[in-house]
């Protein structure tokens, strides 16, 4: 079976999209994730241009990864100067990854009217970045941007640059349609092209989506010849965005039979899909080919008649074998031998036939009406399960609270929240300040709770987001709330959901922890 | 110019999307607007199947349209029955369309499985049908599904299928990619054939987005030569949705010089897509190829010099002749030059010397750092130029407010809120009750300031969102809140950021208040 590397470009190209901004936690979590759904290369900034990405690719070094490398991003030497003297190409190297890309020019007019340099100086700076990072011992990637654009106005100087870039070293020799601009039947030609002149050297292929045709574009460069696909998870990226690898993967995988993620892995791409989705606090896009909700749903009664008759009908692929569910009977809870798996876990003894089943079902189409997403909060669906099992014993009450909020504020603190409990018909009543009506209200919440309960000491906060759904409904919409939670050794995350964004609020934070305190009470008997 | 027939079926497959649901009147307002753009073919329903359709053909029958003809869709006669009395058919003429689509079957598979009939009878249906409905002096497109999996599954019997839609007189085939699983090599060969075996007859294509190719797959067909193209606007539709007819229509217009709307209607195509989401009611995709608020957007510091220095360095067409607009995005890495140009729409004498920019420029700063985002907040902007240019008399002064929030709730209404603010010196105390603090305060200033400027009763909030900055930091983390109003003729967007979502929300609240009243002031004189 042929390989095919994925590159995957979402915490790098795909961060220069509108409204995405991520925080160094945020990239960790987001290289782990891809890590394990087995991409072979995860771009992951341009530590010459930002210094936030400095600190990532420190960060990152610490971690053990099974499948990927990590790759730092960068552009040529500038103009004039030798490449041992570029400060860009010294954070490249001090970002310490065993491979590196290098962005440069093919288009003979953006060397001479952006570059502003003369086009044999543009070869010479290909030429010498590349193998001064060769010399460094690095595996190098050569990105060459505008090369479609660039090899129709000026065939011989594109191939050229190419060229300058094969005689240094490069290891991959990757062709970028940076405008979005370019039709399959183009880029299948040119690809093949170049992969009979460089027979032996890896052919890759960057496309962005202006034609909403970045992914066609993709998988005809494969076709081509192409051996490595740079994309972002979800398509996310600048303009239309990047390429998107949910579906190119399973395109190349289920449909063409090559190789992309290591056996089994295709699986998890509806969940890194989604979980992409929640950390760049983006909405999934639900008809997105292959993991939106809406990718596998049937709506027009003939339809479902026919997918009930055989599934082929109106299905070109099986949904379960990206991790994806069919929706008809069972709308929005995802398939029903998937979620048996998972409630198994908490209670063994159960068949797909036990009533529980039913009534479980019902209380998650009704949560998820009403906007839960548990994809995201693995903690909170199991509380719903162990509810309805009768295996869930609440560790406090909540009487009443009450928020103030003042504005102005003083010394920072604006809010104080009044909380009254009830453990074990104890009543316990206390206040607390804080910056912001959450923050009081978690902070009252620990507080009232530490005399019956010291191991909550242990737990924080780690992540809180806030996703509004029906946003047209303007302040009076309702509100997600996702929060992370962690101690010394387990980390989880809970979701509550209400037209209030306090309440919401409250009620993610009740869980998170309901949740603590259940796995500390299994630790301690 | 070679043309190429837009056949437009939002409102009929497109209808089968989740979540959509059209009324006659909504029905009747976007064929106006798809006349107006002018497709040449809008499908408008299927009238056996669905009786509120066959109100609206009269509806429609009543218009004058200047481009467009209607087209009524059914599937062929059924089995075992004469087609002059098969009751969709009838249907189907009394739409009283000059032109009717009839889709019938072209995989075996469908036929003895789905259908659970004979090959020879789907064979007789199909000519059967199409020969009633010419007898009836109708124009008829046969839509073929299934053609493609139907040709790789069996040749021979797709291709018989075609002949006997050809043999009783259909004046266009059109090839269906009904699962969405193909990809553009398979669907330009197989039209190629197609289009050779029947010359002189028109070749439709209708493609799915299942593997996101539906775009590539329809102009790869018209490559090919197919001179008819199904698909609807914003690509709308059951599971992935339909080929997008606003990204297939400048693709082929501006890039392969075909001739697919009237002369200078190419304009008119961002302005027809918003009104369809809009009347659709779901969320433009602003990251859309064309027609997308994102498709012409720049944000890297890189790209916008590049841009500025040539425009066709990161775009692959002129956004006016999609009648979309560039776009640049006022984050930490845009130039000083555009802000300028902004900035001078406020104050057309300062000049890039002037001490006030410098100020301004350092607030931005200031501001952007603090986690404001002026490119999605565009009244916020111009309010903190104008703060600092002496140039903004705020309409009133907030003295304190108050909000309680008080759990559990009563009626739903869980929270309150006391306002006390000064307008011209009179000071005005109020009290408002909400779902939620933010819908408590919301409702509270409003009438606070009702009694001082009663046009505020005009406006409205139409879209609020909540985004957390730095999540890490859990319920103490900085909340960046968007807030969207309108009145009756205008549209604006202001933003608040804050550790409380309270005071966040509030922030953006005055902000919106402040730029109607203002904007209300200039226009009085």
């Amino acid at each position: 079976m042929d390989q095919v590397h994925i590159y995957d470009s979402t915490l790098r190209d795909g961060a220069q999209a509108q409204g995405i901004s991520y925080s160094v936690e945020d990239k960790v979590k987001i290289v782990e994730r891809l890590d394990a759904l087995g991409v072979a290369f995860i771009e992951a900034g341009n530590p010459g241009s930002n210094p936030k990405d400095l600190e990532f690719f420190r960060r990152v070094g610490d971690l053990t990864l099974k499948h990927s490398r990590i790759i730092a991003f960068g552009s040529t030497r500038k103009v004039g100067i030798r490449a041992e003297d570029d400060d860009n190409l010294r954070s490249l190297l001090e970002a310490g990854t065993t491979a590196i890309a290098i962005f440069g020019k093919s288009w003979d007019y953006q060397v001479t009217h952006i570059l502003r340099t003369t086009l044999e100086e543009n070869l010479a700076m290909i030429g010498d970045t590349i193998r001064y990072l060769k010399s460094q011992g690095k595996e190098v990637v050569y990105d060459a941007e505008h090369f479609f654009d660039g090899y129709r106005a000026n065939p011989g100087y594109a191939l050229q640059s190419l060229e300058a870039a094969a005689l240094a070293g490069a290891d991959c020799l990757c062709l970028c349609d940076t405008n979005g601009g370019n039709f399959p039947d183009f880029v299948g030609e040119v690809t093949k092209q170049i992969a009979a002149r460089h027979p032996g050297r890896a052919i890759g292929i960057h496309c962005h989506n202006d034609c909403e045709m970045a992914v066609a574009n993709s998988v005809v460069a494969v076709q081509a010849g192409a051996t490595q696909v740079q994309g972002t998870i979800n398509g996310v990226g600048e303009r239309c965005g990047n390429a998107n690898l949910c579906a190119i993967i399973p395109n190349l995988e289920l449909k063409l039979g090559k190789s992309c993620l290591p056996p089994n892995s295709l699986i998890q791409l509806t969940s890194t899909a989604r979980f992409v989705s929640d950390v760049a606090n983006i909405p999934h896009n639900e008809k997105a080919a292959y993991v939106g909700n809406d990718a596998f749903a049937h709506k027009g009664g003939m339809h479902i008649d026919a997918v009930t008759k055989n599934p082929v009908s109106y299905e070109h692929v099986d949904p379960e074998l990206v991790g994806n569910a069919r929706s008809i009977l069972m709308s929005e809870v995802a398939g029903r031998s998937m979620l048996l798996a998972r409630i198994k876990l908490i209670d063994p003894t159960l068949t797909r036939d036990s009533p529980e089943i039913r009534l479980i079902v019902d209380r998650l189409k009704e949560l998820e009406h009403e906007g839960y997403q548990f994809e995201s909060a693995e903690s909170s669906f199991e509380l719903v399960v162990r509810k309805i099992l009768g295996r869930h014993r609440p560790h406090f009450e909540l009487r009443e609270f009450k928020v103030i909020v003042n504005e102005p504020s003083s010394n920072g603190v604006n809010s104080s929240a009044i909380i009254k409990i009830t453990v074990n018909g104890q009543e316990e009543l206390t206040a607390a300040e804080g910056d912001g009506p959450v923050n009081a209200l978690d902070k009252g919440i620990r507080k009232a709770l530490e005399r019956f309960y010291p191991t909550i000491r242990e737990m924080r906060l780690i992540d809180y987001k806030v996703r509004v759904l029906d946003s047209d409904k303007a302040s009076a919409a309702k509100v997600r709330v996702l929060i992370e939670s962690a101690d010394h050794d387990r980390q989880w995350a809970t979701m509550g959901v209400s037209t209030d964004v306090i309440e919401a609020s409250w009620r993610a934070l009740v869980d998170s922890i309901e949740y603590k305190l259940m796995r500390d009470q299994e630790r301690g008997g």
